[in-house]
């Protein structure tokens, strides 16, 4: 296994980090990975957020479902899902350009992720932890104007970054499922809930405790305020995206 | 620069690849460095279809938008953005389970092209190219038959493997877009479209030839079929997911 693979195999999540600055040559080095990632025609349909400002970082802290630890990372970068430069500029100079779609969406969203990923990657090899914070797709309309974002641009990532603390790096990584329960060959393959089970088992080790585990897994992370206000602050994103904002969503 | 940083500045598309298999070992940990990767709750909310039937990689090569050298990858891989086996399971064991939603779509889109990044940078670790294939994002309800996909399982992302040819490998890589274009301090920017286009010149070198190029751009990348069907495509996707497919979806 090469130096890459590994680091890839034992990244894991760090959401506690140590009162120290990412010096600005290796904060460099993660962005320039970021924009040297594969992008859909070359178009870079994201941009990059750079939260420096101590007052927003709290901000955000409070918007992405409370976590504290948001406000205390040394570096946070914002992914946006961005086609409003190139519709701009397609408007400039074509008299009849149509308007973006769900998947112009999709595709700037995906170009977006990949970026970020990339950053992720790249501090990993410089030591450096990071943590990927689903809730940005919450609270669309707070973010939105928290950071001027026009009609064509969304949140689609964020991710904090810093130096681990030991006890972080000594962190044991959380177990993954097993290929057998992820890859399939040729067609998807739909598990009986029994074979998920089965497989969620070798990961979370619950046995005899499962059914209790998965009932408290399933209020605590789907049936719950944050899950709920993430649909529909995602649906108000894509509904503002297609010029629809004004319309009752009925289910 | 490591090694790892640098891998992720020289990475670009491969697309024509030598006519020799991947090794099995070097699959396996492309896939596991996927599996690896980071995952919202620890869910792992996709799935991979590793497509090696070379019937349908021959149908892939044309329904993601003709693209005839899809068919001669070694190594495909459909990166699924998959909720149905853990909706699945919280319904066998709630009695009330919330349908899912766009938050859960994007979340789980989210995680598999995460998943989809560290495989393309694993790949490049062993000298294996990879090419990402957008265009899986159209032609849904073709790809949902050809994969057997219910509801909660679409395509996110696609990526093709395989160990380039000299010509692909001496190729230069296009220019990205400078930092000054894509990351913002604080607050999103709204380039004037003068800005961008000053911007994309210092990466495309048209000069005085901009014009003629970003309207033949636009016609190509925009006002064109393949990205017409993308966002129906994706629509389409959206409403199954939303249980909606039945409704008349006006503009």
């Amino acid at each position: 296994m090469n130096n890459t693979v590994k680091e890839l195999m034992e990244r894991k999540s760090v959401r506690v980090y140590e009162d120290r600055q990412i010096e600005q040559e290796k904060k460099a080095a993660i962005v320039e990975a970021a924009l040297q990632a594969p992008t859909a025609g070359n178009m870079t349909l994201y941009s990059i957020i750079d939260v420096t400002d101590p007052e927003l970082k709290q901000k955000l802290s409070v918007t992405c479902d409370n976590q504290p630890f948001i406000a205390k990372a040394p570096m946070v970068l914002v992914f946006v899902a961005d086609y409003q430069k190139w519709y701009d500029l397609f408007c400039k100079y074509e008299d009849t350009v149509r308007t973006p779609g769900m998947g112009d969406f999709m595709l700037a969203a995906d170009d977006a992720l990949i970026a970020a990923q990339n950053a992720v990657v790249a501090a990993e090899s410089m030591g450096i932890g990071s943590c990927y914070i689903g809730d940005i797709l919450e609270q669309y309309e707070t973010h939105r104007e928290l950071f001027s974002l026009p009609r064509y641009a969304v949140p689609a990532a964020m991710v904090v970054f810093g130096y681990p603390v030991p006890q972080q790096t000594e962190r044991v990584k959380p177990k993954r499922l097993r290929p057998e329960a992820v890859v399939f060959e040729n067609t998807y393959r739909r598990m009986e809930p029994e074979e998920f089970q089965h497989e969620l088992n070798k990961v979370t080790d619950r046995g005899e405790d499962f059914e209790r585990w998965i009932r408290a897994f399933c209020q605590r992370k789907w049936n719950c305020d944050f899950s709920i206000e993430m649909s529909r602050s995602v649906k108000a994103m894509m509904n503002q995206w297609e010029n629809k904002e004004q319309q009752t969503d009925e289910a």
